[in-house]
């Protein structure tokens, strides 16, 4: 089969791999209908974080069954489903007490030996593990449309859904820092949601615009604080997501937050040590909750709220191109040409 | 003053009464700007609740601070500010609680002595007890419109949107018994906390015609168990709210919620004894909520929702007529002949 | 092997049936260390419940693992480990939703067809489905007497449990009506959780005594209602535990519930329609949540705390019979000669 | 009436002050029967925050109701109340959204103009504001051990058991970082909710040792990360609770906690920036929870808890003192040659 591999920083090629034959009685083969190009994927195609050569990429994507192991039960060859990006196991400690994204077993797709050496889905077909509790079956009816927003509900829309959703109460002010794809999805969650008021908060001008389109009061950093005291009678945001993952922005968020708010942050730290305002954060008595989001608690309500036309995220989505093109879409990516780029690897 | 007063079972008399003149401590004196007639307070019109003679009727409204007690921090005369209709002390055991509409002092406009001895406010003024904590202060810019459904928001929308939200997931399915004022304050409650689908069920048309251009898929008794069947993967509904209050409507429900589901109560039940299908419901292993919504736990939630344009429940009103013709209006409003009406009393 | 199996209303016999020698990829042989009799097990057996000739009784045990399915991931041959008494898929709607309880693939064994067709656990051997989902593994270091407590996990004390804490708040005060084993169970977990007070009402000198040596405060049905006032400053009890499962004593519980309180009903209603104080429950605002508990949400706290000698729910064993005297440990237990009665398969 | 004054750094005078003679309507003026020193009052002090000359200090204390304001309705004269140290008006945003820390009139007592100008109660009489919501009527039976216990609620054992309550569920294992006093009381609280265990991090030999009898494992830093892998199967503490307030215990708490597991900061942190090991924390995908106590949140579990006998946080009541002699009671308690020091202003 074709597939996007990795071969180092700027290095994707797409080449004939070994079609995966084999799979475990609680596995699915899957054959990929579409899949797409995360902002986790630059980080390896930027160098910023090590994947060994040879790795197949991809981890948004939906799906054909092909083939069920014999424990397999929610779904039947010939299936359309779209999967977790990051599997759980659905049985150790963490899982069972319902905090699938600390799974024991996590494992993601195309990430190479760290996170569980599972091949990638920009790729023609993929091997799904636990696949019970990590596929989700969708109704024959979806539109085309609605397959483009379903293909993102194991990853980036059910990131910023349950970035907003963990922290949050109906007419709430949400402020989302960072107005990229997990930042505009957030703030497509928190309006549905039912947020009184969104501020997205970004210095690229392009996305404060879609932000905007979203039903967000987009503004730059320098304007955020007053913009928000505007919204909240001074008390400042009830939720604050941090989409944006850098050490300023989250020193900033001290002043955007409200006393007794959730500073929520679903984008990466990885620093050994950070400075943080940490005095101020505790005058104010604010929460931090971070890390890596429990798809299986929310994506089925993500998948309800697309189907019922409710969410579309779908509508990000700049570019299709075909697997063939793979580095192609890489380079528009990372040049951020490209909000999202899907991949056909039928194509 | 102006007011509207009790005289039994159809024999509501616009009189002359003495305007209040003393507050304690903890109280307000307000004038009020705009009052509703509410379906309790068809309850003694209709002559299935005692009242006494004397009382003046009237427990939906918002005005204006003239006058506060010395101890009241949070409105100032010349504040415009909402109500909720029954007050609670926010002191006691179950006030400290967070239950409020259980509050050991609960007392509630217009409804005699039984529920505290308040006068009402279908009337030029209105004493409001325990102020601190009944008053909303409303923006100085709220509109025209805005004010329609914020007067509201000391009643039928809290208690719509109380009803759904206190069983409620994101993307779930939301069945409404009911379409009169609160059931309509349901659906739209429903529709504005990210319900998937909504399901009004009743059996006069215009009603059914209201809850489907608010969103719903309005259907009658004999369509409901399919259309929700339909709805769920034959599952049922997530939540159902009995805004009916008919035995038969509850029985009913055995049949449109799901195992597992919630069956939330805001309509009011004083039969001494029902009949219920126990059997199937300890089979679907349902979780009953019921009696008097806590109004000072979600009408900030209402508000922020109102003032940002998510909740319109104002679009029900159907009529506005002065206070001097409020036994005309009790008729219509008795006759189903008016969804909604507001007295003016300054008229 | 040898097993208990079923002949119809007080016919259990002792008999040599096939070793079950074939398991899915998901499940595990067990071979059976301990079984008990449980209060399930006399609805067949009184002739209150139909079950088919030839059923294998039992769900209620532990023992070690023989042979596991390849998909089998959290227990290995040689484990010791206990197991949820009605198993759950971990997949469908209801498992994902966190609700096990009412898994669209529940299955219970040793209950016949109308719940999965399962083979019991009154005897040698047993197959368990889901094993994943469904079995604890326990230390090595497990004592003889946790082992008691902990055979237990899987029904009646995490249903005990289970029934007080989802309605719970740390200093409640908790009425338990019905002081038989889940009753008694229910007592003891109510301590542990932290209860300032606890009520077992039963008519049963011995269970009253039994429930007082746990903490309770025991009384009759006659008393109840004035104990519970005395310890609540008369609002009644915040939880109610029906741990009866009669009608008249659900009515009384009108008398016991405080304002707001919850009503729990893990025992078994099965009438098609019954009489109930509906409008009083209206009145005082009640909550009721009733059905299968959800074993897996709670077994592991509940192994937790049997560990560390918080919970010891094995003290309520009265009796211990090898295998072979079914038929005549069903005969005391069912003339309630005995509180609880263990079985050894292995004499 | 006598007051202990602060006038400096280790520079506390008894002296005669102007008894409080008016009271507003929400205020009581309440004898002072029994009042504490509090590590809090160790910051001014030990010139580490600064307070005005003056000040009468002390803020954990009860007593008997003198007088009430004519808005007040939960306490009588003669009636013994116990009081929350910071007040909350149980109106504004925050207390209405249930987080009465964060209420934007908090006033503390004995604590200067930065925190409301309220006199303390290391005196004779203090000035109770928002009465209703802030003290609680104990009743008349209260042994003279229980009373001890019971003055504490308002302060150091509810701020213990909050720390732990929010972030926990019955049978996990709690790690306590610093077993000061409040320490001691968190070590309590999770015994009381249902702890499988406990394990208290110090270097004091003596307060292990406390620690210890109270239910803990007691070790020293240099010990801890084993102890608490040894007693979670190498997880991790499901809740930490830092209740040194140092920043190396807080970057050792990233090595207690594991995945996805609570770190509820009691203790206070003013530093503009501090270090820490945020990528850690990320990875780890850890909550924090930090700021001032919601006292009327929690005060009434804990009240119920301590008249039940479950909770006795009194028992680390070191040392007896009269009022006069305040300024001794200060030195031994700064030099931590007292636990907990309690001063009779009748005495």
């Amino acid at each position: 089969m074709k597939a996007a591999v990795f071969y180092g920083p700027h290095d994707v090629r797409v080449e004939e791999v070994p079609t995966p034959d084999e799979i475990g009685s609680d596995e699915v083969l899957l054959r990929v209908d579409r899949s797409a190009i995360c902002g986790t994927d630059l980080h390896p195609y930027e160098g910023h974080m090590d994947l060994e050569e040879g790795v197949i990429l991809g981890h948004e994507f939906l799906g054909t069954v092909v083939e069920t192991g014999d424990a397999v039960g929610q779904v039947s060859a010939g299936d359309v489903a779209t999967c977790a990006c990051a599997v759980s196991c659905g049985a150790c400690y963490f899982c069972r007490r319902g905090e699938p994204g600390r799974c024991a077993g996590i494992r993601m797709f195309g990430m190479g030996m760290a996170l569980g050496d599972l091949g990638g889905a920009q790729s023609e077909y993929v091997v799904v593990p636990y696949a019970d509790r990590n596929l989700r079956k969708l109704p024959a009816d979806a539109t085309d449309s609605q397959l483009d927003s379903l293909l993102l509900a194991g990853d980036i829309i059910t990131t910023g859904y349950e970035a907003v959703k963990k922290a949050f109460r109906p007419g709430d002010v949400v402020a989302v820092v960072g107005a990229g794809p997990v930042g505009l999805c957030a703030v497509m969650s928190a309006v549905v949601l039912g947020a009184s008021a969104v501020v997205a908060v970004d210095t690229v001008p392009e996305r404060l615009k879609t932000a905007e389109s979203l039903g967000a009061v987009a503004v730059t950093p320098k304007e955020a604080e007053d913009a928000i005291a505007d919204l909240t009678e001074w008390r400042g945001a009830d939720v604050v997501v941090d989409a944006a993952g850098s050490p300023q922005g989250l020193t900033a968020i001290a002043g955007y937050v409200r006393m007794g708010g959730t500073v929520s942050i679903p984008s990466v730290y990885l620093q050994d040590s950070l400075d943080l305002p940490w005095g101020n954060f505790w005058l104010k008595g604010v929460n931090f909750t971070m890390g890596v989001t429990h798809f299986n608690n929310s994506m089925d309500e993500v998948i309800a709220l697309i189907r019922s036309g409710r969410l579309d995220p779908g509508q990000i989505i700049s570019h299709r191109m075909p697997l063939s093109q793979a580095d192609e879409a890489y380079r528009l990516f990372a040049a951020r040409e490209a909000t999202k780029v899907i991949l056909d690897p039928r194509s």
